[in-house]
């Protein structure tokens, strides 16, 4: 599926997504006016339980690796995995100059490229009042509210007008950081903004979100209240969130004890950046919970989404090794459901229950949890502030696009300006004109696993046709000097019937094979094996139909002897 | 896992499930005095997706088919297939003499009886009035509001009190059928409830939920602001919600079509008993849609929940014969999303944004579907009414029993008086006193196509392996007379890795295994064929492991020739 022309004329801006179109994750976006491309974001994307096996999916970089000459840099918004957890991958295929990312974002780059030595990219940090000039082009940032401190939305400055890519943002009046920089977003607005690219994420919500204030309050609240442990799950990069479990842990005389990989390596960092603000005998040493006292001590853990080998999944199935679920024990989470993990996380909650802690989930009675990203009435505000002339809703499923793109000719975005695009799609811009000018290649990768890196959709194929009927295999064994059939078929099978209660049709299957290939060898005379493999398995696939109305996969098998 | 001892004290009256606790499906419930039992229902379950491949489950019928001589009737609560959807497969293998129903049930069970002839129970329509006295066992019934016509709450009557088992309820004071009967569960309350049994869905949800009458009203509301074809999914077996919506058709002098083959059984039943009242004219036929006005037509489908075969899914898809989504068209989904739906539903919801249609689904803003399940407000309203000395939450996942027995405390059930069981636990009662006596069997078992009925745990393991990680093959040739190879082992995979790409794998597979087993066979003196599968799955599974971190299923093959 190969198409990779933009189709851009000399005196266009293209801009597209290498991914974040149509997903939630593994965004990448790119600004091209000539010689020159800037790429904004490198992410993966977490998959849903449709992909079986899969540990996450990049982007296709094969248009960056054909166009590498042209990449000028690399600019990260933010430090969340779904905008720089790629770029390692990246970095493997593509040869990119500068990586520029600011803050925490710095930090937990650092972490990923000090495991991969060998890269020969030099990672800069920028300010918010800064602007790098490349040729023509020069990229300029200016601060959002988000989950992760240090959060930027990003202008391209081009010839044609400035492209402004929103990052990933909400509007908090009361944040717990410092505040997003409405002057500049303003200041934009007026000077002109030829195109918004804009977060979707949260274009389903009809108001504005919760201010992290809320949540911050709200926790000091039900932390008073509790008198035995507190477990807390949340997202591990949301540094303020756990800034504000430290404090309502402080407030209420706890010790505070960590789980979790990433929680441990965010708290670090954060530290590090004076993000995280504690006294230094607050931390308690997480092998040796049991000598403290349970009413005075908050465990903060991972696991918030029912991941299967985090702290709080392991917690709740009795694995956990320090931690073991007692009466009085109060399991808060911090964090809202990502859809596709309900069954996970409902499952996670009747075992703390079984177990005999109390649960407390975000609700609108509690409301431990306030999103990063927009609601409607925030998508409006920031469109009020840019003022943008061309609209290109990102960072979405399809129908949150969709839905976002009509919040905008809501608030004056002119009918017929607004793009609702797919990967790779490209969006050619001059300064009065819009237009779809091509495509370039923007697949999926799958990667699973350490040792192998991506595999190919024929091998998801398989494994979601495995899933739903198992396989059978008939296995024959041919003389190849006479053609003739040596022994029985064997037929093996897994995850389609439970062969042992079911020898007759494993004695069928067999004498049917043996008959039929034994009556097709006898008209054959020159042996081919891959017609014999077919003739098996119609063979197979008919009398299983027949018997059972399910559809295994089915794998034919010939050994040649002589 | 056997174990069917109920542990009954002669005097005691024991109640328990086979199927209902610790999930939303198949439920079944049994009272038990004596040499009489009473069960309660006959459901199934629908998987979610981690139950792969699998059709449904049914309940563990071996406690019944061992007491069969015991029972006196199964009582069916309401038309519900998580209440009557196994009552074939329960009458497959254990005698029933007689089915006790009412109304829409009765319809919808004759239609599942038709279908299997030759079984020997009578099926007995129940009046709300009516008591039908067994031996020392009666059972009387009062009406609920439910999202069904004709569902009732069940009253066994027993030598040491009245054990009510609450059906599916809520209360709905507007509601579009007949009120519950207040007066008859007040009258139950005033002369002393022993133990109440109580429906625990929404028992997470605070409050009182909505009226089917908002919903009534919004309907109207939305039809007169569409211009083009209205299609709207909803549960088929909600008639009252399709009568509402032939109302709302009504209104806006719209035509009607109706697809999904449950759809049109439930409105056949539904117009049968009254339910469906519409102008001879309204029903459109499904083949000629195309003809009529587009402003002028209301489709009604089946599909809310994303079912990949359903009628909105294929329309989602454009794979339906006769609806094509056009410009102007507006989709309604009159329901909720059940949990692990929510990939399936959005992925549906994005398919028609993406071929024109506007979409509505229900929220704060629409309410364009009520639930038919009490939320934790009507729970107490009904503990208040009932005054159960003993309360055991039903129907619902383990944290819905858990917070419903919290919620019958606070409304004053006596501390130790409440039980959160599972599946086959069995409660003792007294007039004054209650135990868990004991536990019968009570395991899942698993439905899987037409041909071949339940599969066993086994399959569904194999199945979820697979998905992960796919399987991998080793066949070798063994010269029975000396112990020899003959020929190269074959490796055969399927959604392990692309093979195309990984020959060398494939190779040094093959290579390993023809030296190992060459080597192993040598030391053999007499051929043992499990020892030499256990030594091959050894090898490969060291080498892949090394080799890639992943588990994909190992299976050896031995093939003796002569």
């Amino acid at each position: 599926m190969k198409q990779s022309e933009t189709g851009l004329k000399n005196h266009e801006v293209g801009v597209f997504a290498l991914g974040g179109l149509g997903e939630v994750g593994k965004n990448m976006y790119c600004v091209e006016f000539q010689d020159e491309l800037i790429v904004i974001d490198s992410g993966v994307l977490f998959p849903d339980d449709y992909l079986l096996g899969i540990d996450y999916v990049i982007n296709d970089y094969t248009y960056l690796f054909e166009n590498q000459d042209k990449i000028k840099a690399l600019i990260i918004t933010h430090g969340h995995e779904d905008h720089i957890g790629g770029i390692t991958y990246l970095l493997r295929q593509v040869k990119i100059p500068k990586i520029y990312a600011s803050g925490m974002a710095v930090g937990l780059i650092k972490n990923k490229l000090q495991k991969h030595r060998g890269f020969r990219s030099t990672l800069i940090e920028y300010q918010e009042h800064e602007t790098i000039v490349f040729g023509k082009l020069s990229v300029s940032f200016y601060r959002t509210n988000h989950s992760i401190p240090d959060s930027f939305g990003v202008v391209v400055h081009t010839p044609q007008g400035s492209v402004v890519h929103s990052g990933d943002f909400k509007f908090d009046f009361t944040p717990t950081g410092p505040d997003a920089n409405y002057q500049k977003m303003a200041e934009l607005g007026k000077e002109g903004v030829l195109c918004l690219l804009s977060d979707s994420t949260n274009s389903e919500f009809p108001a504005f979100t919760k201010s992290e204030t809320t949540v911050s309050e709200n926790l000091k609240d039900i932390f008073t209240k509790i008198d035995g442990r507190v477990i807390i799950a949340t997202f591990a990069s949301n540094v303020h969130r756990v800034q504000q479990i430290i404090e309502a842990s402080l407030a209420t005389n706890r010790k505070i004890a960590l789980y979790g990989r990433s929680m441990l390596r965010t708290v670090e960092v954060g530290k590090d950046m004076g993000y995280i603000n504690a006294p230094q005998n607050m931390f308690v040493d997480s092998h040796r919970i049991s000598k403290k006292d349970s009413r005075r001590l908050t465990i903060i853990c991972t696991g918030s989404q029912g991941e299967p080998f985090a702290a709080l999944s392991r917690i709740a199935a009795g694995t956990h090794r320090q931690i073991k679920i007692k009466e009085g024990d109060t399991v808060i989470f911090s964090s809202s459901a990502i859809p596709g993990n309900q069954i996970s996380i409902y499952k996670t909650i009747n075992q703390l229950f079984r177990r005999g802690s109390n649960v407390i989930t975000n609700s609108p009675l509690t409301d431990t949890h306030a999103s990063g990203h927009a609601g409607r009435e925030e998508q409006k505000l920031l469109l009020k502030l840019l003022r943008p002339k061309y609209f290109m809703p990102i960072h979405g499923e399809y129908r949150m696009l969709k839905i976002h793109a009509q919040t905008a000719l809501s608030t004056g975005v002119k009918k017929g300006n607004e793009f609702v695009l797919d990967n790779g799609q490209v969006l050619a811009l001059t300064s009065n004109s819009a237009r779809i000018s091509g495509a370039v290649q923007a697949d999926n990768i799958y990667i699973d696993g350490g040792g192998i890196g991506n595999i190919g959709n024929v091998v998801i194929r398989d494994r979601n046709m495995l899933s739903k009927d198992g396989l059978l295999s008939a296995i024959i064994t041919i003389n190849k000097d006479n053609n003739t059939l040596i022994g029985n078929p064997a037929i093996i099978s897994r995850g389609f019937i439970y062969m042992r209660d079911n020898s007759d049709m494993t004695h069928e299957m067999s004498n049917l094979i043996k008959t039929e290939i034994t009556k097709k060898l006898a008209r054959t005379k020159e042996l081919n094996v891959n017609v014999i493999k077919r003739h098996m398995s119609k063979v197979l696939n008919n009398y299983i139909h027949n018997k059972t109305e399910r559809s295994p996969m089915v794998m034919p098998v010939v050994m040649l002897t002589n």
